[in-house]
């Protein structure tokens, strides 16, 4: 077994040794300089969202320069934004499970109106701990976190309808329902392992976020999704691989089936089934997490039940359709017609037609059942290959014009492909390696097909080293012409898994500077100086502090005791775009917190010794930012010294 | 005072509203593109080492093209590389107050050899727990942290003499020294803060820090420091404010003083001290971190006691020299003969010339003394000022012509002036409000003038909106002509405090690309998938997994209990550049791993329920990578289940 899983896997990865020669393709024109250059002053013309992968982050660069404007925290930790360290946002991290510092965050859908990304939201997926977020794109904040149950390996997510009335999701690695016995032994995949497609509701005004149902399938793997759009509108597509249900050692044991499956999900007709009372409610337990900017302040609920439809049982919701080898990527192309199938093991690109596949349906042009669910003849739903595009095709995006643009992962390259004759049109190498692509609007009823990034997974020699460990790379491609061409490389954070691109002016119109002051609602708020106290609950000590350019008050405080926990409740009173004040305090179970104009954020502290603890400001706010500090004072147990705080007033006697 | 406190405010950022015109300054020559444009497959000539600030991290960006080539985490949690989540990386964040998964990262230093960058290491300071770090750059990972006792907002470090002796570290925040009485009212300041001058030893082969000695000065803010070089070899300056000894609203009490201080110590002279004994022991605590690359593995030591000289006692190891006003930075230049003082409240810039220094001292032409260390007549030492070089001047840096060029924070804009004659010859504008800049070397002997870099404090509307929060933003000009050129504005991670650049060629050729697996002394390796192993000691179950293109050894473990501590420890058998593999299991109280070719890597894992939790790679390392996963079988406390493991070998019959 061993030996030809390495035999297979020199297959697999022998492709990139062609493609390592240092510094090649370094065939740029000579006005790549210009197209790429956003001089000083001036504004890139794209957001690009760019998924940090195994950072659990989401990443905002702008395009054409390729320059990082800000790492949004989801899924993570974050010590340069206090995400997950304030008491405002741990709640944002929690799961079922606990605290969840950390997960793998995948893929990147901008919120759509008629088709068309609409500026307002970027939904994201966990793929570890199951969960879905939602980015406001307003504050650029994550604004809301949905766990999602019975689930492993939320991969084929968080993709969307053409007007956001869903995000999906779906298990890429089957488990066991939540309310199944819990000690199930590995090797009863087949019988016991499930999937799940998630139907996540999206409320239009809000964006609130809430299962509206799931698909319990056969125990498969679930990797990517797309939604229909114009004719096709009310389906989905997910690309499924592992239809040899293997537990152990998938890359043989789920490499064997020449052709493996797309499933098409027919939600309209679900939301029917629902409607009618045809789910089962399974028992479950599920965190949502929302963050109010009113109070500033995440609230977790922990939320159990779901309503499941069975895929075997409801014979008309879910379809299999047969597809060579082991999909990964599954597109809809602009006019909703065709679904392009990406085999990464297929020396072709099967192509779908939408028209023809509803006709097998009706048709019962099927070829048998998998698990109870119908499989549709191949060749009554495929419209036609693209033949020999290249080794390892992986996903597609679209131009607008008629072409698609398709990333072969072990020939790497990008090869760009017309929908309705299949040929072959360009094909420019990569380095190394490319996964996802992206055009913006590529995924849209009307692309904007200037560009498109190619997000590699092998950096190499791309850049200066960086000891063993590197960052991964993105390739900027102007495509407004027959040709593709190269003209910037630009590292990445974390891994670039799937990314989206918007036009700016779509954004900026609605873009929030500050928080105002009087609408603060955050229950220990200072909306002055004058509100500032240290009030003590017992062991609790609460500390309502205001910073402002330079001073924080109060900045003395005495009559801590050891075995106090301080919550220190910083309000930035500041009413001025991009003046953040920071706060710290020596000492060890916290971290920092970094307050927006008009916010208040907490910072709970527990002294771990007698002593004099300095705090202070940590973002540079003004020539005298240095001054912006001061002491705590931290007395024993049972200590008499009174709780007293000042600012300026207790000057010793000079 | 809080009426003459916002007077004062609005004096000191006033000049923030002259330099907001949107778009403002975007004069840019035509060539600038071509200047800052690398084209793909091409490298950048220089790595621009920046300090993250209140992220905790430093920051690697590739010059002049302004692009983030890594982060490197230090003194935070960084959920993208698994640093402060891996068992072997937890002890590098351990500080006497415990786990700190935080702080603030202020300077950097690149070691050096006579007076030059030498491409080994590079130093960096944490400002709120006192700490000093040390990066191999073979590796860009930390190797060293060093916590420093008696202290309080390491501010003034991690700065470096001329062959890398000594890494200096001084109080921002005097506090009382660890052997005093614990319990100190805060406005015993006078009387009981105490300042200290760390003097921490590196050693020339292996680059390991120990603190060599303290000295205690009175309790005053030490801002920023320098070694003297050449000439003034065996001198360290260091610029104090508040030397007022205010310990509330610093703001407006520590800016009464027309002249603070800088301080010159005798470093030379302080080591012959402490050989002979004049030091006292004092009893404190502090860690000393180190991570072992042959093991992959960090350790920490509790240390007990440092060395401490009493500047007031040892007549003639620190002198004041005065300086005004609430001096920031002091800066050394090329000839080690002229130290320049930034005072932020100043409108002149101090020159002080070494050699009338030393005249001044040997003629004892005091003007008397501060807390009983003289202080040198302001004339005695002084070269000369530059006269109205702009307002809130911060930091100098040199371009090795003869010239400096200083930060003005008020009038944001970087000036050029000549050191002999101390005549203004250029000024440029920064948006907005410059904190520190950097030459490549230029606070080195040997500058390499072709580019300054402003690291700036206020970002507005130089990039497109985020949200209430921004990136920080740097600013490279082409300083090879007589007049500065603004080329690239590129937004930076955390908040750029200082930076130091380095020709590439003087680190690229020892860069470590892969760990030899043969070499790898990690005690629970396995050097091959026969070495693999699934071990339980009570209730500690000990999982020797190994990653290799396309599968994770073993992938199916069965067998765990409810109760259990789960330790998989990975090792990445690919000897391969570029192709790490990640670990995750679906859980809470973990994080993630990422391995490099090569190390073992652990994380630990507390199951939550009984189940099935999959894991899988975390980068996409191969065509199968989607298949690299498995699953592990969680049973009740007291289950029977055997402790199992397989890969490929207990497929169900099909």
């Amino acid at each position: 077994m061993r030996a030809a899983c390495f035999v297979l896997t020199s297959l697999i990865i022998g492709g990139l040794g062609a493609c390592k020669p240092k510094n090649a393709g370094n065939a740029v024109s000579g006005n790549a300089a210009e197209k790429t250059y956003v001089a000083p002053g001036k504004y890139d013309e794209y957001y690009n969202f760019v998924s940090g992968g195994f950072s659990g982050q989401l990443s905002v660069y702008g395009l054409p320069s390729g320059r990082l404007l800000r790492v949004i925290p989801v899924f993570s930790l974050d010590p340069e934004k206090g995400w997950g360290f304030s008491e405002e946002t741990k709640p944002m991290l929690n799961t079922s499970h606990g605290f969840t510092p950390w997960d793998d965050l995948h893929h990147v859908q901008l919120s759509k109106t008629k088709g068309d990304n609409d500026g307002r939201w970027v939904f994201v997926n966990g793929n570890n701990t199951p969960r879905l977020a939602r980015i406001d794109l307003s504050t650029f904040r994550t604004a809301e976190i949905l766990e999602l149950p019975n689930s492993g390996g939320n991969h084929s997510s968080p993709f969307i309808t053409e007007n956001t009335e869903y995000v999906v999701a779906g298990t890429r690695f089957s488990v066991p329902m939540d309310d199944a016995d819990g000690d199930v032994p590995i090797n009863t995949y087949k019988k016991n392992f499930k999937g799940t497609l998630s139907f996540v509701s999206v409320n239009p005004q809000s964006g609130n976020m809430d299962i509206a149902f799931q698909i319990e399938t056969p125990g498969v793997n679930f990797d990517l999704s797309r939604a229909g759009k114009g004719p096709s509108h009310g389906w989905f597509f997910f690309s499924c691989y592992n239809t040899e249900q293997a537990n152990t050692l998938l890359e043989v044991n789920a490499s064997k089936n020449d052709k493996d499956f797309v499933m098409a999900v027919n939600w309209k007709k679900a939301e029917e089934y629902v409607k009618a009372g045809k789910g089962k409610k399974v028992n479950t337990k599920y965190m949502h997490n929302v963050f109010d900017e009113s109070t500033h302040t995440a609230t977790s609920e922990t939320k159990n039940n779901v309503i499941v439809l069975d895929a075997k049982e409801l014979k008309d919701i879910c379809y299999f359709i047969p597809c060579p080898k082991s999909p990964h990527g599954i597109d809809v192309d602009p006019t909703g017609q065709y679904m392009v199938g990406s085999g990464k093991l297929a020396a072709l690109i099967p192509v779908f037609s939408f028209d023809k596949m509803i006709k097998a349906i009706e048709k019962k042009d099927f070829e048998g059942d998998f698990a109870g669910i119908p499989v549709i003849k191949y060749e009554s739903a495929l419209y036609g290959e693209v033949d020999k595009p290249g080794l390892g095709p992986l996903h597609t995006e679209f131009d607008g014009r008629g072409n698609a643009i398709t990333t072969m992962f072990v020939s790497s390259e990008i090869v760009k492909w017309n929908i309705k004759d299949l040929k072959v049109i360009d094909r420019q190498p990569t380095f190394y390696s490319p996964g996802h692509l992206m055009i913006p609007g590529g995924d849209a009823i009307h692309p904007e097909g200037k560009y498109v990034v190619s997000y590699n997974k092998i950096t190499k020699d791309r850049y200066l080293p960086t000891g063993p460990e590197l960052s991964q790379s993105a390739q900027l491609f102007d495509i407004s012409g027959d040709k593709m061409q190269l003209i910037l490389d630009y590292p990445t954070i974390g891994e670039p898994h799937y990314a989206q691109a918007i036009k700016a002016d779509k954004v900026t119109g609605k873009s929030v500077k500050i928080f105002k002051i009087e609408e603060n609602k955050h229950p220990y708020v200072a909306k002055g100086e004058s509100d500032t106290k240290v009030t003590r609950e017992g062991n609790k000590v609460h500390v309502r502090m205001t910073t402002i350019r330079s001073h924080l008050t109060p900045d003395n405080i005495e009559g801590i005791r050891m075995g106090d926990e301080v919550y220190f409740h910083v309000t930035n009173l500041e009413q001025d775009w991009d003046v953040p004040h920071g706060f710290a305090i020596k000492g060890a179970n916290n971290g920092e917190l970094l307050v927006m104009p008009g916010e208040t954020t907490t910072l709970k502290w527990v002294p771990d010794r007698v002593g004099i603890f300095p705090i202070y400001c940590t973002d540079f706010c003004s020539a005298l930012h240095q001054e912006m500090s001061g002491y705590v004072r931290v007395s024993p147990a049972g200590s008499n010294v009174p709780l007293t705080f000042s600012t300026g007033t207790n000057l010793p006697a000079e």
